[in-house]
């Protein structure tokens, strides 16, 4: 067997079952391997390695499995950086493999051919490397896979010469795991006692929450606390980490609501710091005592001095926690709760009333209907940029880890990360995405048609870069209504059927609760749902 | 006046006209200072930073001016990085402005912050810097664009904090040029006297002949020599550098052609080494001595020992040898002048035997078709993979410097470079570009449709990677149907279309005669011309 077919099956014995790629002309010995390893994994087609990444990583994320992207030479790596970082930051385990030229062109002026490839990645991954002998190369691509597994993970990528896909090859070395690490007991112990001081703390469900399906450890913490739980802000989260109908969901953390500010104690449960916006913007309210519990030893004290951190598994972490406090103290947290409580219900009421069901059809409109509609269980991708925080305002979510978004900033992520989640979960994803993303991951159209994949695409089409809009407004100038934030004139429903998709378009929120009612089966194929939305954010 | 009006001031004393950007709000203060500065360059919006870098990669080639990409962050220089090889392989004086979060902020954990940012691009750049201090941002501004524009040329990057923009801000420095160095004249001497030595020689005409506008003088320094000139190879063809209605013009230049093993020099004039393929494919006719004419001095000598090297500016190299040399020599070279041209008479009667005007739709005929209407003056640009070759063999050129083409390898270039052609040319430009290309670059799409640019896309449409197709059939394997090569699906035309562009369906060569007939003027905006062709190359 050539080592291409042993790589193959080195994948499929780390429980790869998907590598999305891009091929060129370095990744024909694996292109004729498939043709005759049984049980190698499935090699889904992309058209643009910024779909490969971004599908790799949404499948990781919802499979729990590692997300293999096998991309092609020094451009293709290029191609797939932006979303390489959108996986970083969410610590997504995704192994690049990538083809190079063979060792005897390598050192010459080749085709696609960089000698610093791997510069350009490693900011990205924790791990990268080329492959130096064929006989080695097994042993790092089994490396690779393991890299992506170590907590706090991070992407890997591993180069591969083309000539020593075609070398004889031995047997695959055995598969092995990332360790994990529970937290330390005094780490716990003077956490708890944080805990059983605090009168006035608050929770911020983290991420890692869900990642480690530790929903229920959470909330049983939560409930000896007897302490509010905010879902992480629109700027942190990746995942949604607490079910909006448990008696202490406080709704989603705002770090400059007013009330914030009297918290005695600040739960950054499962989370890395906060991201910061910008100097002015605080990602935290200011002079809170922070208890940070996080997986990356790194993030605690990286920006804020916590009064204690606790660094481990998310789910160790939260049992500890849970079994070490005294929950004798939760009564003393009551009046502090229905203040927080009342303070939550009194935002939802006042968010409600900025945007009126009779409202003008804004895109806080639309992400209210569609927060309506398509509610509490349904798997979402959001990648959908300013029109994010009206849905999160408005959502109520009651699935655990069901919901997916980037708090990287690269946009069009989840035009490909949506049709990854699709095929790690094989049920109808719907992916909320701007316009200005969906010109960022066309291709992704490509891959969903071609492997009838179940994702809606709800496109809220405001033809601007309503972020800049909004940040052009906050600085002062006069030039909110700058052309350089007009990027009107697609349309979208059409670009989608160029591609074969099933489209249509609406533009108020009585047809889009009629489009969304419709509700295609999982085995229908990608749709897509252009909403034409006035040129306002929330009204 | 603030640092970023200054910065606008600074660009226009450069010759800058145009900044390529999409934007976010790090660009804010920018934005904002263009509604106040007069004379400021024009910014030009792009959907995707890979069209702001294609675009000014372009515009820079037909300009001769420096182009200016301004980025948004760590993940608009991860989008632009493929076409920033692209740059750097064609040494196009592209700068790169990114902006980045303030300086209070970077350090922190901050959106779309990479703290290695420029580690991400340094391969791809002759300089990388970050601007430390607000009083230094012009300085650092200035001496970006004067990197790009020292022999040999590079693209540079410049990452500006948003806080810097928004400092007061003094004059901008002055303007500085790049030097370029003559050949040295002992090295004119030794390469005159293997030219006088030679019987059988051969010039191929680089892309630099054309870069530095040297076509006359390299055709007085053939005449003088009585020696055959090739167009450089479809490999390492950026520009084409000898008119084909030019007596000793012997067509495009193919390493494997029987004939050149037959020469005693090689002359290699204004280009770098070429590229490998791999290693299987000889670049170079085997074991003939080469004089090797670069503006790099790392160059000859990087993967073949030349038998004489002349380093420094193209045109003077050129002028230097043609003086050098002794015409009385050039008789004893008409015999092998008389076969090479036979050979290409022959070779081309061949090609055009293999592709018949009746024969099937393949892409060479469509190729053929474009080559004999499009033919000799009109401005082009190549990204057609695979399509490249047959285009090439039936090209004929007439106009100086009015082709362009990367030898870069990274799909989709084409899309916006030939938008930032016409920006530069202002004509009519014909980018023709395969259908995989076009899905790894739609938003140029867009931009081509706000700026009305006079742009036709030529897309050969035959639904498949085809150089993987080729690539399998050659590897010996029976999966050249491997379907990881089928890209079929998508109506280009639609696409097009969706975004407002003109666009029509040909099936057939006349009816890609009669479409490439209508020829729209320059101010008629962008046009389209899907050209479905069979799935096979050649017939």
């Amino acid at each position: 067997m050539t080592a291409a077919a042993r790589l193959l099956e080195t994948l499929a014995q780390w429980g790869v079952e998907y590598v999305f790629c891009c091929p060129g002309t370095s990744e024909i010995p694996v292109l004729d391997a498939l043709a005759t390893t049984r049980g190698a994994p499935e090699f889904v087609l992309t058209t643009h390695e910024a779909i490969s990444v971004s599908m790799a990583d949404g499948y990781a994320r919802a499979s729990g499995r590692i997300g293999v992207a096998y991309l092609h030479t020094n451009v293709g790596v290029a191609n797939g950086l932006a979303h390489l970082y959108a996986a970083q930051v969410a610590r997504s385990s995704v192994a690049i493999l990538a083809g190079i030229k063979g060792t005897a062109t390598l050192p010459h002026r080749a085709l696609t051919t960089s000698p610093r490839l791997l510069e350009t990645a490693a900011p990205y991954v924790g791990h990268a490397w080329q492959n130096l002998r064929a006989e080695d190369l097994l042993e790092d691509v089994s490396r690779t896979l393991w890299h992506t597994t170590v907590v706090p993970e991070q992407p890997a990528i591993l180069t591969i010469p083309q000539d020593h896909l075609t070398a004889d090859s031995s047997v695959a070395p055995p598969v092995r795991s990332g360790a994990r690490q529970g937290p330390a007991a005094d780490a716990v112990r003077h956490a708890s006692a944080l805990l059983d001081a605090a009168r006035r703390p608050v929770v911020v469900a983290g991420s890692d929450v869900a990642r480690r399906r530790a929903e229920a450890d959470l909330a049983r913490l939560a409930e000896r606390l007897g302490a509010p739980v905010f879902v992480e802000s629109r700027r942190d989260l990746e995942r949604w980490s607490f079910r909006t109908d448990h008696p202490l969901c406080a709704g989603l953390f705002e770090p400059r609501a007013p009330l914030l500010a009297e918290a005695d104690l600040l739960v950054l449960a499962g989370m890395p710091t906060p991201l910061e916006f910008s100097a002015e913007v605080p990602a935290l309210p200011p002079g809170v005592p922070i208890l940070h519990l996080s997986e990356d030893a790194a993030e605690p004290g990286r920006r804020y001095v916590p009064a204690g951190a606790v660094v481990g598994d998310t789910a160790a972490a939260l049992r500890g926690l849970a079994d070490g406090i005294r929950p004798e103290c939760a009564p003393s947290r009551s009046e502090w709760l229905v203040r927080v409580r009342k303070d939550s219900e009194d935002r939802r009421a006042r968010w409600e009333a900025e945007v009126p069901w009779d409202g003008e059809f804004s895109a806080a409109l639309a992400m209210r209907t569609v927060a309506d509609v398509v509610g509490g269980e349904r798997l979402l991708v959001l990648d959908a940029v300013t029109s994010t925080l009206p849905l999160l305002r408005f959502l109520r979510r009651t699935r655990a880890d069901s919901l997916f978004a980037t708090a990287s900033g690269s946009l069009g992520w989840g035009m490909g990360a949506a049709a990854g989640v699709a095929m790690a979960r094989r049920e109808r994803v719907f992916a909320v995405v701007g316009d200005g993303v969906v010109q960022f991951g066309v291709p992704a159209f490509w891959t969903v048609v071609r492997h009838r994949l179940p994702v809606t695409y709800l496109v809220v089409n405001n033809g601007k870069y309503q972020a800049v809009v909004a940040g052009l407004r906050k600085s002062g100038g006069e030039r909110a209504d700058c052309p350089l934030t007009d990027i009107s004139g697609v349309e979208i429903s059409a670009l989608a059927m160029a591609f074969g998709i099933k489209a249509t378009t609406v533009d108020g929120a009585e047809g889009l609760r009629a489009a969304l009612a419709e509700d295609p089966g999982p085995d229908d194929g990608p749709r897509l749902i252009e909403i034409r939305v006035n040129d306002r954010l929330w009204q």
